[in-house]
């Protein structure tokens, strides 16, 4: 029987309360399945920041190095700016354990309505394979001449070819395994230094997948397509800031942020990779017990595929989705319902 | 009686239909207010640079410059990159005329049924401001070591002060003049240089209008909320990638980006502005006679409007209004119908 450590980083607002209804439900399954769970929890976040002046410890990295992979919550609380919050906790780890891979599946299940009319559960279901440790998040830049009307800001989006190729091969990997077509989101009409880059990676690579059909679209036109015909997608990737603007047009469009989750995965041994749910702390509905512990139970499906748990990751995948499917099976109001976290994770475990 | 002269560029695909269609309506309304509108044609785009190696001569600015304002009808070729298209026409004018303010109305109109449930005609009725000269989309950047595993690019951001501050300032204004709302489009959380930066200008400029309230809110939660609550939202300020994504969100969602119309503007006597459908060339449809003329239209208005022709403009643009609210008048297949072009402008001017 496999035992698998796994740290656990609730993190602010809803982070706690989703995070614990979830490991409920997970310890429940591991057992069904022939292995444990052993969770350790950190109280890394913005309480931690506020207090010490650190979101995380110094040797924070070091300590997660350790486990099997990492569970986060949430990031985020409105007493202190995001650049904060996130650069001092989230993007490390991401970068930190080379997770460059992050996957969101954006599926919109039976039983969920799309905000999109014609759209009904089963009809939406691709994945986005979003670049993790680079491009439009690289930490370069800064400012000049400050306090003078020349006051001038630069960003730097940073492409090396080792990290885009990684990325684009683990899609076209991705897309052999499902329906053979990969969606490659650029902006190479505007950005030509980096995003002519990017597609000539993707000519590249392609070349060893000479059976999946690549098409290449504009971010803006994306940005659309997955409200005008979001069933035609099915395996897209795309640059560490494309790839977070068309997730959560994916979440939106399947019918709930609160269905939507996500792995921040380092192929290989070498780093643990990190599950999160794509939504944030939610500061406007902490402590009324109603969060969506959902996209949280599915990022544990996702994380126990990880550990190669693929009967366990199935089962709790399907759980939720029959409990969606089921319309007598309490909800949480952001998908239209009552009921209370609490009460959809005890229905999730009968 | 005035007389305007129009530089009007065709371009490429159904550009020179819509262009041509919507130039007959134009000439009727202008008539109609006392004023005449001498339109010269300037035959720029993919045919010319595959004939003659460019996009246009190499003193076309200075040639557009006399105009009072520029007409576009679309730019694009599937023949020929995207970044050979744009960076030998769009982008320079825009940059060379430093039309900094890109204004995207986005109405979703009565008798237009949105892709969203729950949102009918008159529903959804915001603007974007989108900087339209530097940010993302500035010039800057490279490749190295063309060839070798380490091969990188990077493309540079460039946020000027002055460049960042007559945006908002120009959104501030049309908050004053119409709900008195501001959304603030960023991403400092993650792009803590640039952004922080565009924060500190909001936060500046806004101590100038403290009768308008101001919302920040995070791109990849603006392209969310744009779907799951466009009614809320009034007027946008976005750089200039920011402000192309969010626009084509906001065209979907009102119902057909054949009826998006855009200005790029410059205030002031110095440079013509330019005035073009959001929709792109669609080399899809091309020839078919189908292509909606509206998004051309209503960018004729929005010239109007720029030449002080405020009646003209209004005259414009209720036409517009009217025909779609009338369940009977002849459609586009992308709204739904099966009628082309020229029926269309043809009611138009009944
Ligand atoms: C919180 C933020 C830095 C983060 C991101 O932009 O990556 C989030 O939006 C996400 O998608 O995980
Ligand atoms: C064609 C392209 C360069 C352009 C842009 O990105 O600005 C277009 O998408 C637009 O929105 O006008």
């Amino acid at each position: 029987m496999s035992d698998y450590s796994i740290a656990v980083i609730p993190g602010d607002g809803i982070g706690p309360a989703v995070t614990s209804a979830s490991e409920e439900t997970v310890a429940a399954v591991a057992d069904r399945f022939g292995f444990s769970v052993e969770t350790t929890a950190f109280d890394w976040g913005t309480e931690r920041y506020l207090d010490r002046g650190a979101m995380m410890p110094d040797d924070g990295l070091d300590r997660l190095a350790e486990f099997d992979a990492v569970f986060l919550g949430a990031v985020g609380h409105p007493d202190v700016p995001d650049h904060v919050t996130l650069h001092g906790l989230l993007l490390p780890i991401r970068k930190g354990f080379d997770q460059y891979i992050c996957k969101r599946p954006n599926v919109l299940f039976d039983g969920i309505e799309s905000p999109l009319r014609g759209y009904e559960g089963g009809d939406i279901d691709f994945v986005v394979y979003r670049e993790n440790t680079e491009g439009e998040y690289a930490d370069i830049g800064g400012r000049e001449h400050a306090g003078f009307d020349h006051e001038t800001a630069v960003q730097s989006a940073l492409f090396t070819w080792r990290g885009t190729e990684r990325i684009v091969r683990a899609a076209f990997e991705a897309a052999t395994e499902r329906a053979g077509t990969l969606t490659s989101v650029t902006k190479s009409n505007a950005q030509a230094h980096s995003m002519v880059f990017w597609d000539d990676v993707v000519a590249e690579v392609g070349e060893e997948y000479p059976e999946v059909s690549v098409e290449r679209i504009l971010v803006d036109a994306a940005a659309m397509d997955l409200i005008r015909r979001p069933d035609e997608f099915d395996v897209l990737v795309a640059s560490n800031l494309f790839g977070d603007v068309l997730t959560d047009v994916g979440a939106q469009v399947t019918g709930s942020m609160g269905l939507a989750p996500s792995g921040n995965i380092h192929p290989g041994e070498a780093y643990p990779s990190m599950f999160e749910p794509v939504h944030g702390s939610a500061p406007d509905i902490v402590g009324e017990g109603v969060a969506n512990p959902l996209a949280a139970v599915l990022s544990w499906s996702m994380l126990f595929e990880d550990l190669g748990e693929d009967d366990a990751a199935a089962a709790l995948w399907n759980a939720v989705a029959d409990q969606l499917a089921d319309a007598s099976a309490p909800r949480t109001p952001d998908l239209g319902g009552d009921a209370g976290t609490e009460a959809v994770v005890a229905d999730l475990r009968d």
